[in-house]
């Protein structure tokens, strides 16, 4: 029985994974850029979009945002003129808690990928599923909020060990807390060694421009390799 | 294929409730008080129960402590001297994001069911899938952080519908936040109205009064609820 539930879960992912390298074939004839930007609810994703969307030097950048419901988010994107696309997961009762591959690949005539340069994915808020069902992205980046406790690498390992870039939010808030900085990024470099991580506020902007100028990097490395592709 | 889908997650959702009621039964049978605990991670599920476990009136209390991987939430509250019983959801790939009621089912052996009457069901940190599943619990306890931001129970309105009491986490931080606690609070009542909610800390004990009070409250309804029928 057990047996079973693995071997159905590995066949849903090998699905996905076929799916994910269509998606990347047509993001690499479009030269678009993508990146899978993922974190708990709440850990200030959407406030770390908005801080750096309008002022990326050269990039074009376009948003798919993935939401159980609603368009918040998409709305508070909208105001940076950016090309914002939503994508709902909840068709069933509860909604999906992640976005797969497939659910990118039915967005992608909505998205104007001839325009972009970059193409941001916003996943759903959740430290577990988003991280087990690639969408097709050059780069994943993780958002972990200080307020969230410094154990979190620990409980959701696969999470941190499979992103690029780990950017811990909400720095401002270090001085009201009983939090280890030190001792959450020791937890990371235990799951994922040596991985990139910025101590970041989206709301004192404190660390935005490293964040800024890294997005901008990543769009005009990708660019160069597939010019000399 | 779209229609394919929803029902194979119908079907997958009745397997569970079928096997709830079973818990659900047992439960009964043994005169245990089952509490659903649920969280996004980080917003201070662990906190609140160490801070009402150890002193629950005339109630014998056990957790059942659902994680991805790791038993660091199980060690801080075994540490109180409840029985703490380890579920973790990692067999496969990245893990499950929720406990569904086969998994607790698979767990009943190992909790001292005849000891105590009431049972905590930590679950996994998750505000989508966790709300989905019912384990054979006799109420839904929710917790959400300020720092989570107003907007959560619009996006995750099956977890707000779905429980009997929200738990508003680290109200001490709000002095520090641009967080609006009566849009917040207005949000909740859009989409479960009338809804309990209690303003609490963890940190600073504010409020954790009336929330051990409640959970008593539960317990001890539910033991004469028993003894009339």
């Amino acid at each position: 029985m057990h047996r079973t539930k693995v071997r159905i879960v590995e066949d849903a992912l090998d699905a996905n994974n076929t799916i994910a390298q269509a998606n990347r074939a047509d993001f690499d004839r479009a030269g678009v850029t993508v990146v899978n930007f993922m974190s708990a609810p709440g850990a200030g994703k959407t406030a770390l979009l908005e801080s750096v969307l309008g002022e990326l030097a050269g990039v074009s950048v376009g948003v798919l945002e993935g939401d159980v419901q609603g368009s918040l988010d998409a709305d508070r994107l909208a105001s940076l003129h950016v090309p914002v696309t939503q994508l709902n997961t909840d068709p069933s009762f509860g909604g999906e808690c992640h976005l797969d591959a497939n659910m990118v690949r039915s967005a992608l005539d909505e998205i104007p990928l001839a325009e972009i340069d970059m193409l941001v994915i916003e996943n759903v808020g959740n430290l577990v599923c988003p991280a087990e069902f690639k969408v097709g992205e050059d780069v994943r980046v993780m958002v972990s909020s200080v307020t969230e406790g410094e154990d979190k690498p620990l409980k959701y390992p696969l999470m941190f060990r499979t992103c690029d870039l780990v950017l811990v939010n909400k720095i401002d808030l270090l001085p009201h807390l009983d939090y280890d900085l030190d001792r959450f990024l020791y937890n990371v470099d235990q799951v994922n060694p040596g991985v990139l991580m910025m101590l970041v506020s989206a709301r004192t902007g404190e660390g935005i421009d490293a964040w800024r100028d890294w997005l901008t990097g990543v769009a005009a490395s990708a660019q160069k390799e597939r010019v000399h592709a």
